[in-house]
């Protein structure tokens, strides 16, 4: 049975529409930048454009998804329908309308699709380890690549190269290289800041394989100028604080108790003010997807699931620390899917 | 007077409210994953979290967009209104039913970003050029690395690396390199596919600086086994309808008009069936924007708009060409910002 099929058993209404380019590729398996998964009780059609028929319909030969050329208007593909299914945060006002004038009552698909791809299938956790094995590969290679003078965008064009000769099909967001000050921006957009002897380095980066994500950050020292005794002191914090989480998150943890045991940790150590944002997000089709791991976060973490484990620590205009991995749970315990020596690395 | 004041005074909404990445960075300059930019007679805000705050008020220091923290609900920035400008298209169907409930009379903010955003600003054109001139630069010194064995992905690989050595922030979309039989598919996922002599070659690339993208495809072989006598009249009715684009159209001419000048001459040599898409797109912050140059586009194209220049033919399970530029209209004429070599090339 295909995604598209479980999706609609678990709607249960007459007919789901799914439009979303995420959505689309957990459906169907396939990147493309247009197209309706439209399914109903007689199975499940892939409409798309000239663009993409070729390759789809060589993709999905065989399984329960027909192919078929969409011809605007969408309203065609819903003739005779008394309801359909749409994600209903994802769908925009214009498109909401448009179905309510075509007489459906519009039910809400998206709670099916939270609770099916927040569990990961085996072949999604082979993509995602997969994924993950390239990151960690990667950027061994890149320690050994990284030199004096480079700037933030030649570590990251190092950093993407080896990740796509790894076979990546490419990166999960635009990477992040932050060098000495720059740490203090938890998301600092890279630049051409050149690397000097003694600098911080904060590199938060992910790549894709089959359409699943990896995120992984490292901070590590350029050098030790011996000036780094306050980063040192609370790089062993938020490294404690991150194999706390390691350690005690269980199949049953909620998101925020997730987040309160870095959380607690680190505010014991008078760090917590510093810990500016949230501990964690899922991972899948989606960099930031279902579970949260946040202070109001109700998510219940379970088995099979894919999250970031990801304190850090700001230090405005002077330095930042952020140490993450993608993690899972299997059997009740955290299973690291990036593990790169995180023991303080000075280069 | 920044974008977003051009925004607001175009709009002339009591409040236009913006959180669209793409038309947050417009209006910021700034790359971000959250956001609000609000804008009143009072002046304009960018409201963010603690991810971007300090970036963003470094950034923004001068100019008249403020930067605060966002503390959540929403309703709290919108108290005191009676009218909000959002872009309706994009506006989730929740979104504009928490508005509504706020007794907001909502109001379409989406036209006033489009003939802002479609004629570009001497800035904008300078990332423009930039990313073209990365792009060119980069395919050039591609041509010599591409090697017999090699796969798609590590062609795309070297090509991306590339475009972040010379420059670029990353790439505009995902890289497809198609070999042989794949460039028929006209968006191919750039796969494991490896080089082999005789190879039709299909790249469709681009890069990003300052936000702003570029867009490129060429097509060429690798090694001439002498069997692609109808690539090789195909490939020259292609560049000869690329070609008559680029001499044509002027300010005033339509997106209509423009398609139509390339799919008939492809269709006095039989190709206009194999011609499966439109001609060109508007390029800008989105890789895909207004204007549309299709067979059904009634926009009118005009000076200092930037748009691609694509024709292609496409013959299933056989072979694809498509040739594209990034290109722009300067007095009346269209100038070519993407312009390596087009003439059929042999490796």
């Amino acid at each position: 049975m295909t995604n598209a099929q479980t999706i609609f058993n678990a709607v249960g209404a007459e007919a789901v529409l799914t439009e979303q380019p995420d959505l689309r590729r957990y459906l169907t398996g396939l990147e493309t930048s247009f197209g309706y998964v439209l399914s109903d009780k007689n199975g499940n059609t892939f409409y798309t454009d000239t663009r993409y028929l070729e390759g789809a319909t060589a993709a999905l030969k065989g399984t329960d998804i027909a192919v078929k050329k969409f011809e605007a208007p969408l309203e065609n593909l819903l003739k005779g329908y008394k309801e359909v299914a749409v994600p209903l945060s994802r769908t925009t006002y214009p498109m909401y309308k448009r179905l309510e004038d075509a007489n459906l009552k519009v039910v809400d698909s998206e709670k099916a699709f939270e609770n099916a791809m927040i569990k990961k299938q085996p072949y999604e956790l082979d993509f995602i380890c997969k994924a993950c094995e390239i990151t960690d590969k990667s950027f061994g290679t890149l320690l050994t690549r990284i030199k004096e003078g480079m700037s933030e965008n030649e570590v990251a064009a190092e950093l993407e190269y080896l990740l796509r000769k790894n076979g990546a099909s490419g990166t999960s967001f635009a990477t992040i290289v932050a060098f000495g000050e720059n740490s203090s921006v938890p998301h600092h957009e890279t630049g051409v800041r050149k690397l000097k002897f003694g600098d911080i380095v904060l590199i938060d980066f992910g790549c894709k394989v089959g359409g699943y994500c990896s995120d992984c950050t490292r901070t590590f020292l350029f050098g030790d100028d011996k000036k780094h005794e306050e980063f040192k002191k609370a790089y062993a914090h938020v490294l404690k604080a991150h194999m706390l989480v390691k350690e005690k998150v269980t199949d049953g943890t909620t998101g925020s108790e997730a987040d309160a045991i870095a959380r607690g940790y680190l505010k014991e150590h008078g760090l917590d003010k510093y810990f500016t944002h949230s501990l964690g997000h899922g991972i899948g089709v989606n960099i930031h997807e279902s579970p949260m791991l946040s202070p109001k976060s109700q998510s219940i973490l379970k088995d099979g699931m894919v999250f970031s484990d990801e304190p850090g620590v700001y230090f405005e205009g002077d330095f930042g620390i952020r140490i993450e991995d993608t993690v899972t749970l299997s059997g009740g315990k955290v299973i690291s899917l990036t593990d790169s020596n995180k023991n303080l690395t000075v280069l």
